[in-house]
């Protein structure tokens, strides 16, 4: 029997990312709630290090327990990384003891076509 | 006389964009300050609001006076847009009596393509 569950491609408590360019409009409250919430994720630097952390780590996931080295201790690394899940930035899935976490990209991509698209005009 | 001032191109106490794609490898602790401030300053609903008002203004500038429905205060816009501009997005430049702020294309495309090609890995 296998421990491993697999998760669906995608999760119903995902933020999914929204909104035209920022340059197209300005946005409505509700897409703006919806957006800085993203933002606001990667919007701490502890955060976004355990976030680059994941998204640069071999085969594109990390548990709490490759994660070493951002000076903090290994709940508050728990915490944060719980935090860009609820964002919609990172999916987790357990495997045995711990929890792995990968990037999300088409959120990822969706936020960055928002600033780029905005660059470009 | 004249009372527009030209602002120089890149002004010192702008925010540079920095960092390799958040793929390639963790941030160090500095990157990661300087780049959260730019992420924390678009992660507030009302100053989203605000900065695509300003980038989808009519050529891509606006001032307070040009800003009117996204239900705060004319002195609780100004603070935010004055945030916007110490993290680096935004560019001002005083004419007359108003202080008009423009979008910064290249520090958005900055954050745009850590994101982007992040997503791309």
């Amino acid at each position: 029997m296998s421990n491993v569950k697999v998760l669906p491609l995608l999760e119903s408590e995902t933020v999914a990312p929204c909104c035209p360019p920022l340059t197209e409009r300005p946005l409505t409250a509700e897409e703006a709630e919806r957006t800085a919430l993203m933002f606001k994720a990667l919007g701490d630097p502890v955060r976004l290090r355990l976030f680059s952390a994941v998204a640069s780590h071999e085969g594109g996931e990390a548990c709490v327990c490759d994660i070493s080295d951002v000076g903090v201790s290994q709940p508050t690394v728990s915490h944060h990384l719980k935090k860009l899940k609820e964002a919609g930035l990172l999916s987790s899935e357990r495997r045995g003891t711990w929890v792995y976490y990968r990037v999300e990209p088409a959120v990822l991509a969706a936020m960055g076509q928002l600033l780029t698209r905005a660059a470009a005009a």
